[in-house]
């Protein structure tokens, strides 16, 4: 089964999915939020994307290499522009990026 | 049938969520990010629900109701911050909330 | 932050995700697939809501009790329908799916 | 602005999603539901996917192209699939799927 397959890949996007969606919410809630205006973006579309892998993994979709191969681009994005910030939420959220981008890389 | 029962009701849900996805795009643009926060927030929020319900009418989903309750809400609240700013997109955005709330209230 | 506060909710709704999921998957592998029918649609439902839920929950949007509202009522639909068959992924799903019902009543 | 750029793959997105919804609920009430099986699991996946792109679209995701070619994927799968039955929903929804393929293939 999918699930258990891809148990591991499940925990990191699910931590992924969280990391971003923690940093898009205290992002907004910075002094400086234009200097963040891309992270923002970003962490919406990768927790976004982190969420419907997840969720397409456990349903047993057919299109799971697919699927991965354009969140691993995404969570390489994100990590890049995360990683640009000194913000605690930002180095966590990279993070956590890095690390789903590799794993969606080794199932695309 | 769902999809044609609710017809004007799912093109309100798509007008609104492409409403809220152009204002969070283009608060993102803007010189004062900041002042923005809670409007690039509630786009978010109202263009993922108008998303999901316009999505689960059309696939005959026993659980409208429920879904535009929720909605309408939502929906409500946006148009409530959009119509703080002065900018076009946020007025535009404000103009499709309230009228995509007061269609969710109709079938709620 | 939200994702501590609710982090339990957090930990049902994946749950219930996950056996909705799984029981839509195995349904449509079943021998008798036209006897399931009605669980492979509210497993469709319930696996969706729960998951925009999480989701939600983890980026802080301020209508978690709104949503939570729609999904214990869709969980609870689908733990009757489920708990209406005998196959082990109904009874697990049906399982998940009340436990999940009840924590979203104890936030909406 | 990426709405006005990409307004009628919008569409052609939003159509096969409504066909993809359609064809799954329909599919739902058919006689013979076993038959369909695979039908109403790739109309799942494909209205979703659908769904999802044209919300990235709208929002300005950078990542259009990378979504567009998972989505292609899934399209024509679905069309495929779909094209093996006799039904006014599957052909219908095939058609629908078809053209979104190509759609997705050119801004791939």
């Amino acid at each position: 089964m999918a699930t258990e397959q891809h148990a591991e890949l499940i925990k990191t996007l699910h931590d992924c999915a969280a990391a971003c969606n923690h940093c898009f919410d205290a992002c907004l809630q910075e002094d400086d939020v234009k200097m963040m205006a891309q992270c923002i973006r970003l962490d919406r579309e990768c927790a976004d994307i982190c969420t419907y892998l997840e969720h397409a993994i456990t349903r047993n979709s057919p299109f799971v290499a697919e699927l991965a191969k354009a969140c691993g681009a995404i969570c390489e994005a994100c990590a890049e522009e995360c990683s640009k910030h000194e913000h605690d939420h930002c180095k966590k959220c990279a993070e956590a990026c890095a690390k789903c981008a590799e794993a969606c890389r080794n199932v695309a």
